[in-house]
């Protein structure tokens, strides 16, 4: 039997299992070690299952808002994770190098599926469709319920100060005024309880 | 503001965290360490997007086999993951400890909420319809790619023959006949490489 097409998808899908290896700035629930942007990808993909009814928007496809957090993180393969408080992180760099990546990982893909990859990677990255806000939403709230539940522990070790964490964060607003304002409670709860300095 | 509703989900999304500490027999491609459930429940979700084409359904909901796979292995927070080889495992105790997983875990969500993650389980469960038959063909073919690139090391630590692999992997066949071809191919392959033994 020919599988030149399977192959190619196989070969892509092995070559993915490296993002179970590119670790965030974030640790488990448990405090036990840092999270993998595989890990964190499915625990968003799960969040946007359950929280679609707070989106900003009438008409949102779920699916594809799940779709673009499976694959909003596999150029970080490559390029590694950028700590989304990192002030002196180069972006103009870091964009190259997501670009660069997204090349060739997703051109290991057949023709078309490339393209459908590229077109997810972009979607999420420009942030306009609802999608791709409540996408990015869900991205920030996901590592603000790990920092609020281990204390704080990763943003005291990255000096990271709550207005960093306040401006970071207010993205959020663009996908889900409920949720952002949810995620300012959060925010105000960890520097009362001192996991945050102001 | 008021967020009971929110606030269960909430606690829904930091108690699922556990799934990242749950260790399957199986090594990342890279041999250096076992995968857990979030990691391959990530993993097995993209190859739904990838791969739908060779179901065996011409209606086939791709975005419920995406939901089906990011729940399916939930309930192994409480329950463990039993080693799919496992001839020992007792199946009726296995069951009721994920049934007893699924009452405790789903049941942390709004009743509404609670009953679509119950269905959803109880759907890839008992593998009817095409949306879980696929699923399930997706969840062992994965674990398979992972077994043959680490040339079967944990095949050989637990002592699995050829025709396990065979019996235990047929099911993709129900979800699809070509990945079954496919898969069929990587069991032959890994034998003539002696990474299985007959």
């Amino acid at each position: 039997m020919e599988y030149e097409r399977l192959i190619r998808q196989i070969q892509f899908i092995v070559e993915i299992d490296k993002l179970k290896h590119i670790l965030r700035q974030t640790l488990l629930i448990d405090g036990s070690r840092r999270e993998n942007d595989a890990e964190h990808s499915w625990h968003v993909a799960i969040m946007a299952v359950l929280l679609s009814e707070y989106s900003n928007f009438e008409e949102l496809d779920v699916s594809q808002v799940v779709k673009l957090i499976l694959v909003h993180d596999l150029v970080e393969i490559d390029a590694g994770d950028v700590y989304c408080y990192d002030q002196d992180a180069n972006q103009d760099r870091v964009k190259q190098h997501e670009k660069d990546a997204a090349v060739r990982l997703f051109n290991i893909l057949p023709e078309d599926q490339a393209e459908e990859f590229f077109s997810l990677w972009e979607e999420f990255e420009e942030r306009v469709t609802p999608e791709a806000r409540f996408a990015a939403s869900l991205d920030r709230l996901q590592p603000l319920l790990h920092d609020y539940n281990t204390k704080g522990i990763m943003w005291g070790k990255n000096h990271v100060k709550s207005e960093q964490v306040m401006v970071r964060n207010k993205v959020i607003v663009d996908g889900s005024t409920i949720l952002w304002e949810y995620a300012k409670e959060i925010i105000e709860g960890a520097i009362e309880n001192g996991y945050l300095q102001s």
